[in-house]
């Protein structure tokens, strides 16, 4: 196959890395605008071809997909261009920059019969997909509430504020865990470097029943954090991704009221009731599998795990919470679309496929 | 002194250990509805005096002040009572339920010039005063929000919220270290076990000049995490009350721009900018720092630090929080009163005060 | 009863503190060359009596025991004066300072029938219990090898070295919990402070077929570390005596081979290859079990966990040790004696008699 | 310039990669037995030469240098075969199996003046360049001991044992940074798995006037430690690689003496007396930093900073902790050699050649 990779910034690199390490891929096309960032490409992967101008790819009549790393702005109309030539897309998170145009890619890729695939990476991670088995299993009981948080140092993005950069990792590794779409929306934040980009912000995703997601994200702390936490009636689990060793830990609940202590220090122990467990989890590099699904794809042998619906969800959501930013944290109703109505909810459970021979 | 402490639950007995080790105090008065709460407080501390009801305190003419720790639904009526009856008062945090009975205890101190104090305990710690110092030095440049997570397994509370229960901590301690109060907040939560009495929730604290304070709050976390972390415009700290040898980090800011990333592995790599440093923290007991400082109040050589006007700036912040519980999440202003708008901003910094010869 | 508590500096308190707590005990009497401590215990326990001189204890006819919890140099003599008075005795580890003296002190314990009991307070916290639980299942398969680090910044013994200081609690536990006496030592350690008294060293226990176990103990170490690895054929287990959440975690230890890695950054991951079990451990202190089995061990209900010839082991393994030290390192074997030849090993396990009703 | 690597098991991928990358490397010519490795250095880096004998790059006229990733016991044969064909050597660690190999290889190549070079590659790498100029610095004081720390789990070697195998990396930084080599060597270990194979050991390395290191290495560990601590007559420093944000820290030392605990759970209390400080560290990947310069040594603008001397000294200390094995723990001294008593100390001190323009 013959794959472009439009934007070598942050993300493009792992894109190109995948893709030529696959047997699939027998031709890369490389776009940046930056003639450095296309020369530290060349130089790491001599066999790849260049090109300043990602138009030049749409006059490649044998190219079978191109993969979308610009920033986010963008993500729309040049999805949109290779869509309408015939070619199937991958695009980096979040999709598209509102609910409108994500609507048309959809639709565009639907009408077209063209793979349109979205880079949620957390919904490839082996963390992630043995959290989503044992949240099935009822494991946790029923899950009452889930707060994330995605926090660093920089990074800013120029054109989107720090909810669409950095949320739509929690909310679609959250949607994909519940298996729930939320019905509405606080967000709360503020912007302190560059007007109307918030560079800190918390959010909440309230769904039916009263369970509740709170999502913080920051461009401005100083400790890189990313961290899950999974309340259930029965047991709890946390997922931190920076932890090497221990990625996801198992409470046990236990007895719940703690006993009465004589000294000040005592009390001050920390405390906790039950056993803690830490499943084994498989280290592979999400994106390989992602790459390598995308591949299987476009040739017809798989579904999209992540596809524009998914994408138009995350997004869908992001809107929401940008419409509650302005309204100073009222709740907003996440606004849902004809299409959608008559969706049946994505039911290929991906992480059988996943945990299957992942290093074969 | 004679001193009384009623409620002997979690909390009176550290009141009551402190008191008793001090040479001020002779004699000490203990109340609480469970024989059994008194007679293990009787085995610790012979000494002390034990009553099941707190009216028989009201009859000791020589009484000179009692300490309340009792569910906070009571707190007003038995402080009111005492100061009535012209008796000294220390009440357990959140001083009351409502704003409007916080006013009166205020008012009716002020009027027959009594002793009203509230136990805002870490106001009195010694990390949170090097904190108000570093703060203040303008070492961390202008501050652009605070993020405070007090969550833990368990401990609920039967008539009060995760909110009125843990966000006083938070809130006394951001009010003291910016020496701000806000002007409107934004409460989302849930309750999963008790109708009303929500057990995790995420509050805003919206300052004048975009300063924002994020407080999130549960009960049913498997981790104990009291953590807050304050943004400069030059340097951030990260206050982790949990960690016993370094409670305080300054993060220096450093460079903006992280280097681009020719691998996955390398773009996991958790990254920062600049030095870090953990200041010496002096190691004593905030209650024992408190309960002298109470001590010295009543023996008029000191004014109370945690006065309750400070109980009631808490107390309001709470109940604009449980209004917009109430409205799901939308903004609601912090009342201010009549009295409050005389009022002098608090002028005493104690931190000094705290930090001369704290273990003499 | 009536007891006498002789030593009031850095463990003595934690001693009467118990025994003041304590059903069993009537009187208490506490002892201290420094008539600041015994101020300071007089109004911290009002009840007990004081005096300067422990000798004036050995006129007090009715006195029960005595705890001894001066310098390791002073041990011996007042055991001894104690024993000979017809008292039990509870001894500070180590028991003594030569085996020599501890030997005379286990044979005069048996020849007047006298309660001989030496504080190796380890051996009865839970987790300690747990992990003997844990390796006598033989969950862990055969033991390979054991490493144990103590170490923290100061409290320099004036009289011993850190492995005289430190070691004890590492070499009570060990031997406890493997129910094996090693048959040498190597000891390798330097005194860079006070001649002749090691402040940092490593010892190396070995036991018969291969197993061995490593213990480094510092007085100059900034962090304060006491953690032990146990490696067995089929688990390891990690008990951090530090941590207040996961004291004990246990390691599936899983595939052997690690995979090929591409890059340097995929190198330095952390790996890990099976789950990780963390059980949950009863808080109780330790003391106050010892001290109320030490009671019951005087009124004939129990026979002493750790008794006279457990302090005389754990002197042979310092004495080898301190003997290993002036040969630069060289193996030194642990000395055996007459009487232990015939001893059965110890029998009594009394891990299942502390778990019982630990906190009735 | 035309180098090549020989041995594409663990290590050499790295250096392959590092080699492809540079701007002097116009050939790379890479061997392994095994074809599966080659035909996996192919895919990676299609521009390379394979070949699966080794033998086949001596015939190669031009090839300039050559960097042997092989099993250690063949370092020694291969380094030779080469050296005598004219061409410059990198070897992995340890340089060879014996000091005798040793010093037969640094004859060769200071007769053939050829540039041989050992790839002790922490000494290129950021924090131990920062420590080394900490420590020349005076700040820490005079340095009392080392402690080091090198365990994990898996990645037996089946031909040299754990000290072999993973102390050259604590040896070669700690002579690095003390800038002494030890006179003797004490090492204490067990072979569990397979005969006279160690798969634990704990050596000590004494330097004249009472300066000693410790290190503990195992192959059996649950967790991945990476951890030395440096102990100052002023100052301590603890290195932890493992660490991503706070690589190194270094504890003032502060008041020696405890204060007195009135409780056991204070006595529990982690103690720390003076300001902790993490310094910035570079971030870059020490052996691209180690090629570029073996690659400028080769051109003659350098000269090596790890050169056959230092991999002798590594190889002398290795050998003397064997012998020190096979005695059970005695001291051995470390064979000094007719060459190296006119040799000068090293004096090139690269920290500062590597600080400046790291990431040019």
């Amino acid at each position: 196959m013959k794959i472009g990779v439009i934007g070598c910034g942050y993300w493009g690199p792992n894109l190109i890395r995948n893709f030529i390490q696959s047997n699939k891929v027998q031709e890369l096309f490389c776009c940046d605008l930056d003639p450095k960032r296309l020369d530290r490409m060349k130089k790491l992967y001599p066999s790849i071809h260049v090109f300043p101008d990602y138009k030049e790819l749409l006059d490649l009549s044998d190219l079978d997909a191109v993969a979308i790393a610009t920033p986010v702005r963008t993500h729309h109309s040049i999805a949109r261009e290779f869509l309408l030539q015939g070619k199937h897309v991958l695009v980096e998170k979040p999709m598209t920059h509102s609910l409108e145009t994500a609507l048309e890619l959809v639709k565009l890729a639907e009408m077209n019969k063209r793979v349109l695939m979205v880079d949620h990476t957390f919904e490839y991670a082996s963390a992630v997909n043995k959290i989503k088995t044992i949240v099935e299993s009822a494991e946790l009981g029923e899950i009452l509430y889930v707060s994330s948080i995605r926090v660093n140092l920089g990074l800013f993005q120029p054109d989107i504020n720090v909810v669409w950069d950095l949320a739509p990792h929690d909310i679609s590794i959250i949607l994909y865990v519940l298996n729930k779409v939320p019905e509405s929306v606080n967000c709360q934040g503020k912007a302190h470097y560059k007007a109307s980009i918030e560079d800190v912000a918390t959010t909440s995703l309230n769904f039916e029943n009263g369970v509740i997601a709170f999502i913080h994200n920051s461009w401005l702390d100083p400790n890189k954090i990313r961290k899950t936490t999974i309340v259930g009636s029965k047991k709890m689990l946390v997922y931190d991704d920076i932890e090497t060793q221990e990625k996801i830990k198992i409470y046990d609940k236990g007895v719940e009221a703690p006993p009465y202590y004589d000294t000040f220090a005592d009390f001050h122990f920390s405390y906790r009731y039950g056993d803690i467990y830490s499943p084994r989890i498989d280290d592979y590099e999400p994106l390989k599998k992602e790459c390598e699904h995308f591949l299987r794809c476009i040739g017809e042998e798989e579904c999209p795990h992540t596809d524009g619906r998914d994408g138009m969800r995350v997004v869908a959501i992001l809107e929401a919470a940008s419409k509650s930013l302005r309204l100073r944290g009222t709740e907003v109703s996440v606004q849902t679309w004809e299409t959608e109505k008559n969706a049946a909810p994505r039911s290929i459970d991906h992480s059988a496929l996943l945990t299957a021979e992942v290093n074969k």
